[in-house]
């Protein structure tokens, strides 16, 4: 939290936009996560842990720990761009590195290179249990940005 | 359908242990997925498109996507295993190569090796609209097998 | 071989300009690796083993293995394209799943989808001992195409 | 070469142990690949340019690239190991995220997370140009840890 408040913020505009989109993304609401910092090129989202998003073993399901880590991505990426863009996941790669627990996980996307037709961003999800947080996964995510007219 | 009813079924026992597995699985439920098919080293996971696991396009979200490939990976596994036997997502990689509509999605996860500790399998999402087939996503998966005791 | 010889052949005019391409990958040539096929949308590369493409246990390094396999699908898109494209790869992910021996290794490439701006591959490598073929790596590989004056 | 005389080295055993399976690695060799830091779970590893490495446009060949990042990510992991150990490369992931040039690249593999079993890498490839660093390629690995006498 305190960390999170000395990290830039994006343009209220820009936040404006990532908000309405993620608003759009039924999968999100349905998971119950929600975006708790949108930075330039930086964007995080929580997913309290709850029985709807498990595995067999009680654990987060690797497929909800990776929507957050990808969606995290995507607007990582949609933070740097014109408002009439849109980004589209193009393919990510993830390592479950330690079960998915904790009171909630936050996934964390930073843009490493923004291209004008490609962005590679960094996916990391941590477990957070009060003021422990533990590296649950870590990916890399590609990204292929069109003009929001032709993604409709 | 009909080819499914040609590909060959697992043996009653892991079939019923499979099932009983996927039933745990707090996410595949609250998503709306079902198992379709369970094969010696290869099994089918179907997911209706509904509001609940969409992205902000309207069309399935790749976490969703991703999350029902990755279940059916890991269950692909377990038909080949000991009953006492869990397998755990090491990490994989997924290309969403066409947007993910129909009715449906169905995942098919089909082992490639089976190792003494390792497995690698090939995930394959199609959006089924009908009797027409769509490849909307297609990836790669690497799981490590543990024995049950120690994955409680 | 037999079985090869029983794949489509991609168009003469495809084949000579593919492998002109080919001779101009200074690593290919400096691995001793060689074009064995060149199909419609899949291309076969050989790399005989020998020391210069070891890792430390005498096995051929993943880095070689990946060399073989990245060109193939490279080349694979490639022969769907027209003769004013080029194909770069923008990643891959792939698998080392057994050591990688024998005579001689061999890396298909296979396009799985061709698109306007990116084409996706499967890679798979074998390792041959005579008669004998044992998968020893498999991928899935992203490739962006760009007109060759872009590329220059 | 400054900021790399300030970051630790490993044990000078660990080092002679690296260096020594290094020069087994029959492929580092014969592209002219040399270990350049060895510290505990981070070791860098410099590809001079030469057209001996280049793909069709001059560019170091992406399996060039791949190999020092898969070699540099196998060491980091091994530099974190008892002297009885051996690390395989169970699969990696890699973006080639720009044309890599320079006088010379850099890989850079650090381990995210080491494990009894299984250890994640990350892979970094920059190219540098007198002063001047950029990053060319970038990745993340997984390894699996064996005893050295199951190796042989």
């Amino acid at each position: 939290m305190t960390e999170q408040e000395q990290q830039p913020h994006a343009d209220p505009e820009v936040q404006t936009r990532i908000r309405a989109s993620f608003d759009r993304q039924g999968l999100m609401g349905h998971l119950g996560a929600r975006l708790d910092h949108i930075g330039p090129g930086r964007v995080h989202i929580v997913l309290p842990t709850r029985s709807e998003v498990t595995q067999q073993h009680g654990y987060v399901h690797a497929g909800a720990t990776s929507a957050i880590a990808d969606s995290a991505g995507g607007y990582a990426a949609l933070t740097l761009f014109p408002a009439d863009s849109e980004v589209l996941t193009v393919e990510y790669k993830i390592n479950l590195i330690a079960p998915a627990a904790g009171d909630h996980l936050e996934a964390v996307g930073t843009v490493l290179r923004a291209g004008r037709t490609l962005t590679i961003c960094r996916l990391e999800v941590h477990g957070v249990q009060g003021a422990e947080h533990a590296l649950v996964a870590t990916g890399q995510q590609t990204l292929i940005r069109i003009d929001a007219a032709a993604a409709r």
